[in-house]
């Protein structure tokens, strides 16, 4: 096993292998594919359909002289593993130290931490602008998945090197007819047409943007491979080389259900199924629940998703059965939140449902298409917490540092199961507002809400105390509940436990009362310290006689940490809290 | 004067009116936009060019049971004034009255408040789905022209329409040659080949994402607008109807310098000539000479603009002379951030300028591209200040509660001449950190400033005091110094006047010390106050025996305000903040 594979140190070690070794090369990288995936998850299906394509990258190419810029990283596990580190996929122990994205600090041949799509052809071309200024003559190739093509960014930048590049480089389309989801958008007929016709068909979108095109249809043949790219070796002007292939190649059920093994969890290679179950209850299902109940009674109801329906567990068969309430855009978040202010200005009721990470695509639209507006858009975000996707790329931290502080819109975050659905159906009914709920990212808890959030920033006292108030909130509500215990236990009195509710505001009445009887403000929040909740609070009091101590994250991009211990290493677990508040000498 | 024009109301007097009469009607709106503009300034080209099309439009469509969407609002003028709202152009009294963008708080017939561009594509798509939802069956239209095709939002938009979209949809291209300076991006070569074969050309952009296409050559020719527009009136499905029009027609200075007067500021009608000057030295004029010297001397320096060469002060002479070491990448934020990142990987010296408001669109483009991989490019922002755009679409008052938060960005804030330019030269000389400087929003001030900006986050104190210590960030530092000079004359002692310097991060140090002798910290920045710079202060006191109080403005979106009435209005003139400090009985 791995025979030629563990023969590879480098991309020189590549380049020596003959037709015959280079074909086991890619079997031996499948292998290694499956060794790491179905024990420790990750992106599957456009791993298994780059590895001929990569293994001729490094033939043909000189990296880290040649510089290859890996699209959203979901394709970049063959190039690691041709690059130093494919410990990291065949020896179980150092399964943590490969990142799953490309990353400077794990290698030289790797340019960027990426894990957004669609960047690309932009940061390629910014190492062709300071190469050509330098006077250098190296390869710069852009690898892309046509799953990437839809998002602004990547239109932008194709539109961009289409005429004012003048010099080489070349982009590589990986046409797996597929993206996270199934793809949408007219650009995939076009792809279509171009496929069809050897790349012959004269309407083509990249000919449109200006750039010159050419079309491969073996890209999972490692010899035709090599051959189509030394001939756009040392070009002299950008080209499109457009390639098709397999999603999922290697591996029969991945082939076939490409949706479902775009990424997956630790699985069972014969059956295929993931060695995980998900809790019976969780918000996500929760959420699909809601969402198929609300389009059955309300046809002016409709979900709306940049390619991420399963931050809504909607499964292929939801969708089908949502019709026209359910409208995936494909990756084009910023459209997706403009269409949403469209829908709910002529009176619709849009739901925008995304992983927290990639509303930051969309800053630009929920502020001036959304929010100037205020039309009633409900956005709804998945892992919007620390304990969500701990990749520096995905963090779910800093949803509330950015968006809380965008004037009309209402930020919530449900702290029980009761809570969350009423917001939702809350937010999605009323006409005043543009709503953001925070999915809850821990357990399903239960406990009486109320129905009506009309009146902003009203924060719930939960339990009325004295000396010392605490605020938690969202997802650390249960944090401030076990606080709150503990402080009475510790101190003898029992302390004051408000859940906010509202992330977006402060309710100025309820912190004013708050100071006749407390001396300790303590405020907890999912989320950066930095521009979020608590800053709010301690503003507020800043000329009053109270203390204000706010626990948060810092404001750092985490990698791949473990949850709980880097609340212990912030001092946010309950004990450390409480031994600050001795210290404080309430 | 005005003759056909006065007697317009609402689009239905459009109806009623013969050939002869529109062709006077269009001469009355090119007399009324001259009246506007030559006294109050505005958007100007866009406007000339469109006055055919938007009558067409009025007498061919029924607004607003029909409804128009217009791109930016750069070319709303006409359609105001057929909507009932001529006053505002014929009326001097009553210029303020309209807001120089749409805006539904004015007419029923303008559907969104727009001001950034590439929206109108996206937002038009979300009224067709509610419309579909509900069994509409108006015409749904959206006009974009052809500069803003290159935002990604638009984009994304077409390539979603293109397969998304079943229904009635007609978008109005509005190819006038032009963005706000040229344009930048390979699809402009297609437009070109699309005019110059009529429309016929095999290859096209919009057919590439799947849309209908139609072409038409006399854009600014009522009688043809108004037979192609009843072609694709009630249409069952989108279009593109891609007309050809002269940007500024009807006034020759303008159809010739179609950049000087994509815009203007009051203006004598026969010369051309504004009547306004800038002071001869002003920030944006000291920041073009920066980039001449700096781009001479250093060659691996390269400046980026997204369409707004104009926030440096950069004349289509200058950037003549900058050759190489000038990218108009068009508009197009995310790519010209990510671009910019690419070019500080590769040891490149990127300087990307452009308008506060607008550093938004590329907002995770700077969180993701940019900061995470830390590489070392500089952002220059013009109008970051509530002393800047007053329309509602434009303000700048918002970068620090949206930037400050992000990890790894350093945003600087100088406060005089000398300051500015020495953190201009360091940022772009630096190799460590991704930097945003904003450019001053008051006049040039002369004060010695630190060259070396290494040591982050370390304020500084140019004035030694006691009890009370001033904060006063960028802009506001001499609001700061005016009110420290009050302190001494009203309470008899010197108060420390700090320049933070940096609007990211706190002195630990220097504000543990500031609490030996001081009793009550003041926070002054020109942005809003939540999420912003003195909440971050607040915090850091918040169990500390010291009072904290922080001026800022309030999260709102403002519409065209006066600012020093905005100050007085929020309680931030000196007086009023010297009038706070007696109630805090210092």
């Amino acid at each position: 096993m791995y025979d030629i594979l563990n023969t590879i140190n480098s991309p020189a070690d590549v380049k020596r292998l003959n037709v015959q070794q280079l074909e086991t090369l890619a079997a031996d990288i499948r292998e290694a594919l499956f060794n790491r995936l179905t024990k420790f998850g990750g992106h599957f299906g456009s791993n298994f359909g780059i590895v001929e394509t990569e293994i001729a990258m490094h033939y043909v190419f000189n990296s880290p002289q040649d510089k290859f810029v890996f699209d959203v990283s979901h394709q970049s596990y063959p190039h690691k593993m041709l690059t130093g580190r494919k410990a990291g996929y065949i020896d179980d122990s150092k399964f943590h130290e490969d990142s799953g994205y490309t990353n400077p600090d794990e290698s030289e041949h790797d340019l960027f931490n990426v894990g957004h799509t669609s960047t690309s052809v932009s940061l390629a071309s910014g190492l062709v602008k300071a190469r050509d200024l330098k006077g250098g003559k190296e390869n710069i190739i852009a690898l892309i998945g046509d799953g990437s093509l839809s998002g602004g960014e990547a239109l932008e930048a194709l539109d961009f090197v289409g005429s004012e590049i003048h010099s080489n480089m070349i982009i590589i389309v990986n046409d797996n007819q597929q993206s996270i989801a199934e793809v949408h958008g007219g650009l995939y007929k076009n792809l279509t047409e171009l496929r069809q016709t050897k790349g012959k068909a004269a309407n083509n979108l990249f000919k449109a943007f200006g750039l010159d095109y050419i079309y491969e249809e073996n890209g999972n043949d490692i010899q035709t491979m090599i051959k189509v790219l030394q001939k756009v070796k040392d070009i002299d002007h950008p080209i499109v080389l457009h390639i098709n292939t397999q999603k999922g190649k290697g591996y029969k059920l991945a082939e076939k259900y490409r949706e479902a093994w775009h990424w997956c969890l630790p699985f069972n290679r014969e059956t295929g199924e993931w060695n995980f179950s998900f809790p019976a209850e969780n918000y996500t299902a929760l959420t699909a629940d809601y969402i198929m109940n609300k389009a059955k009674q309300d046809k002016e109801f409709v979900v709306i998703t940049a390619a991420m329906p399963m931050a809504a567990s909607l499964t292929p068969e939801l969708r089908q059965k949502l019709g026209r309430q359910y409208v995936d855009v494909g990756i084009a978040e910023e459209h997706a939140a403009a269409f949403a202010s469209g829908i709910a200005k002529a009176g619709g009721k849009p739901l925008f449902v995304t992983n927290s990470t990639f509303i930051q695509r969309a800053y630009d639209q929920v502020s001036q298409d959304i929010c100037i507006n205020n039309n009633p858009v409900t956005i709804l975000l998945n892992y919007a917490s620390f304990n969500g996707l701990t990749d520096v790329t995905h963090l779910g931290i800093f949803t509330l540092a950015g968006f809380s502080n965008i004037p009309n819109l209402v930020i919530l975050a449900p702290s029980s199961k009761e809570e969350y659905l009423n917001m939702l159906e809350w937010s999605v009914n009323q006409k005043n507002h543009p709503v953001m709920i925070l999915i809850p990212g821990n357990e399903v808890t239960s406990r009486p809400a109320d129905k009506n959030y009309d009146r902003l920033n009203t924060f719930k006292v939960e339990q009325n105390g004295e000396k010392i108030a605490i605020l938690a909130l969202g997802d650390f509500y249960q944090k401030g509940e076990a606080l709150a215990k503990q402080v009475e236990l510790q101190f003898g009195f029992k302390p004051t436990l408000i859940n906010p509710r509202f992330a977006s505001g402060i309710d100025e009445k309820l912190l004013q009362e708050l100071q006749q009887n407390h001396k300790l403000i303590i405020t907890m929040e999912d989320g950066i310290l930095e521009g979020g909740f608590g800053q709010k609070i301690a503003s507020y009091y800043g000329t009053a006689p109270i203390q204000v101590k706010s626990y948060g994250l810092k404001k750092e991009f985490y990698d791949r940490y473990n949850p709980e211990d880097l609340l212990k290493q912030l001092g946010m677990t309950t004990d450390q809290i409480i031994s600050d508040i001795k210290k404080l000498n309430i």
